[in-house]
């Protein structure tokens, strides 16, 4: 069941009141144009809204102009009309125009598309914008050059989908597991363990920067050359000197001879230019060696060849996080079922769309269930992410549908309805060693080998057409804390595969 | 409204049915004693639990034993009893020990603290624990003890409630911001910017491991000598005079002279062997200068003086974000009301309970809305965890009350029930300055400083007694880009005060 704020449109009714948000001037335009008659029934209300022109024009020979004002509550816009009369027209037609105004919703003439538009009475607020320098042109534009204008891209179509999609898919995950008792638990990000080598990690550390400041303030101070601290040396040597010297003096006057009281003062003169000598032979000697650190390491310390790092904030080597795993398994056996979902980190330069050097992950540990309650659970956390998109994000599915990619909503709904099939892995090869004889596949078939990404697209888009769970893999090809089922050849692990997708890997331990 | 599986217990009615977590085979604990009638109405029901041993004892000489057993679900322990003839007592009873056991529910004797306990009728899964080796011992720990055994300080009874209410407090975060339409932004880990000077920053970057890997690989295949390049250059010029030569020779010939096809043959593999020294050459020069930076600065490429960043995995310096204020703000700008809850990381060597390196830190930013409804929004977010903690973890909250903090309750209810106190900065001075009259502070009071520590808690702990707002600060203390209030001297921006905690602070932009 959601709890958001924006019900999904079919359950707006026409005596739904349009509510400004709480805590902002203004009524979500998804309130408006998302209800079930497009916001007709609300005509005659004086609403405020604030949102960003996507669309602008002048007409009447300049009396009124048309805005599309988007305000990301939805993909639609509202349309909005102002009169020449109301404000200065030229400042609110250019793309990415912000506007917060005030205004009577009105039924547009017949035979047009929306269902209401907005005729302003009063601006409350414009931010403006040249259109000349505004680098979002209304034409569409590539994700690749989204990316040079990332401080504006969520301001698109595609971008701005994708974002609510992804809050929606957020919150569901955390609706589902707490709906079944698991509980969250935030793994460290910073951590000194690697994760099952689960790949390249990235390092963190102050060693670089400490090293910069401290080639800074030598090259702002100097260190005291090789023959600086020589000098030293020798300066220690020669009041070492004297200080003996008087002391043998003192010696040879006997305890109370003449001058005694004299020598005492000169030998405690000497051994304070002594004491300052030696501090400041160690100060000579302790920036020489930093001055060679610089010269020799870039100014990172090392011991025995090998980089210190006691000198590293946590005192050793860290890294960021590959997987919360080892850390969230320590809380399944604490608190029975938990959870991450947090970010995690990968430094491969791989450039497929399977890798990221930076994604958030999602990790469930269940204690006291087996491989079945496993499975029944990435099924029903699969497809509960699929109804949620379904039951509150259809608008924007549905341009992704007309934009990106046509099949979106029906494999949503696939998926939400269908039972996934679940077969044994040794059932899996079976099926693929029958294609064999019908169909090639680059990689071989045969059992004991790791099922290539072509097989797993085959199992589920070609011979199932629906979702599927393999299980019980050769405990060959699988991590060694897996649990060995009875059959001593396989492990209690499973994937989850999805039509167009492969979406998890699951296992036992 | 709370869409957890586990209801707040007061909701819990003895019509319940006791079921089974739908992934894994038990029944969380607290639906069992978590119930009003601390499950007594549940005797004679056959159920399956799964936990740990708090606390295990033989009696009867060794003919039965009683466990007490936690599965993390809540904090009370339910009481298990075993008879020596269903399982061997002796691997049960060691704290620590995971049971996953099937009985069924009774009534205990008369006069005893528990309602209900469970007559463990089959033992399904066992792990034992070698009681000498197990490192909680059953008496009271101290936090900095536990920090050693990090692995096992889940089952404790202080940080086992620490993550229920911190599971707690991150679905209510989510649940309050998603019910007033605010989108969730996941903003960038790994950040090229800083974000108002907040702190000291962690670098993230793969030079060091490549500096390593490089340095390794050398040590295998020593790089050339100077004087390797020395020889392999005199081979490139001695090559080249050869060809040199033997081209003028041919030149001498002429056109169609005797033995210009054997010279020319010769050219053709004289050319060839300059070409490899020149390959030669080329190659002995990057691996000795490889040597030359491993020398000079630990394998670290540097140019013109500095670290080459070229090289980085980013080909960029890149650190730990302090903030996700900068990325979300653009995001604010397309989507009006978006908040972020994620890790945020501070490289400060501060030991205070104000300091940690790393921490999950909640941004919301909300466009059209000026500094009163950001306080509305900050108000109404503080007394909505207040109160779902009232809710969700009253069991867990009785916890802190008995053993770390007598007031906790108190002020969660203070908080959830109390309108917030709000004044401007210039009052709250004032209010402060009637204080210097018969208070001392440690720090200066007047119109232009940052509010202390001591003056916040002042106005919260003994003015007002209650939460307080203090907004409208002068503008000299705040950011740059804080919106500048009217009276040219004080920013529209806030902090929340609350009765021993500092809690958060908001800005208008």
């Amino acid at each position: 069941m959601s709890v958001d704020s924006t019900p999904p449109m079919e359950m707006l009714s026409l005596s739904d009141v349009v509510e400004e948000a709480e805590f902002s001037q203004r009524v979500p335009i998804r309130s408006i144009i998302g209800r079930s008659d497009g916001g007709a029934g609300l005509a005659g209300r004086v609403v405020r809204i604030g949102g960003w022109v996507k669309k602008g024009r002048e007409q009447g020979k300049g009396a009124f102009a048309f805005l599309e004002v988007n305000d990301g509550s939805c993909p639609a816009n509202l349309q909005v009309m102002v009169d020449a009369t109301v404000f200065k027209l030229r400042d609110l037609v250019a793309t990415g125009t912000s506007v917060h105004v005030e205004g009577v919703l009105k039924l547009p003439p017949e035979g047009v598309e929306q269902k209401v538009e907005l005729a302003v009475q009063k601006v409350l607020a414009v931010g403006t914008v040249d259109a000349a320098k505004y680098p979002l042109p209304k034409t569409r534009l590539t994700l690749e050059f989204l990316r040079d204008v990332i401080h504006l891209r969520s301001r698109t179509n595609t971008i701005s989908a994708l974002a609510r999609i992804r809050n929606a898919l957020a919150y569901a995950t955390h609706t589902f597991f707490q709906k079944h008792g698991f509980l969250y638990v935030h793994t460290p990000i910073i951590t000194t363990s690697d994760c099952e080598g689960a790949g390249e990690m990235f390092q963190v550390t102050t060693l670089i920067n400490e090293a910069e400041k401290l080639e800074k303030e030598l090259k702002d101070n100097p260190p005291p050359t090789e023959s600086d601290v020589k000098a030293a040396e020798e300066l220690v040597q020669a009041k070492g000197e004297t200080v003996t010297h008087l002391k043998s003096e003192k010696a040879s006057l006997g305890k109370d001879g003449d001058g005694v009281a004299e020598i005492n003062k000169k030998i405690s003169a000497a051994v304070g230019e002594l004491k300052r000598a030696k501090e400041n032979l160690a100060k000579f000697e302790e920036r020489f060696n930093l001055g060679e650190r610089c010269k020799h390491s870039a100014g990172i310390p090392k011991k025995d060849g090998k980089i210190d790092y006691s000198a590293d904030f946590f005192a050793r080597q860290a890294f960021l996080t590959v997987s919360g795993q080892l850390q969230v398994e320590t809380y399944a056996c604490a608190l029975s079922s938990v959870y991450t979902f947090g970010p995690t980190f990968r430094a491969e330069h791989s450039h497929t769309s399977r890798h990221l050097s930076e994604f958030w992950m999602v990790e469930p540990e269940i204690a006291f269930a087996d491989i079945k309650d496993d499975m029944k659970c990435a099924e029903a956390y699969v497809r509960f992410l699929c109804q949620w998109l379904l039951d509150n994000c259809l608008d924007d599915m549905e341009f992704i549908v007309n934009s990106i990619d046509k099949g979106a909503i029906d494999r949503l709904k696939l998926v939400a309805s269908s039972d996934f099939i679940k077969i044994t892995y040794t059932e899996a090869i079976a099926i693929l060693e029958e294609a064999v004889k019908v169909k090639t596949f680059e990689n071989k078939v045969e059992w004991g080998i790791d099922l290539a990404s072509e097989h797993e697209r085959y199992l589920t888009e070609d011979h199932f057409k629906a979702p599927v769970i393999v299980y019980n893999y050769p405990k060959g090809i699988k991590a060694f804390y897996m649990k060995v089922n009875e059959d001593n050849k396989t492990v209690a692990a499973m994937d989850l595969l999805v039509p167009k997708v492969f979406l998890c890997s699951f296992q036992l331990y």
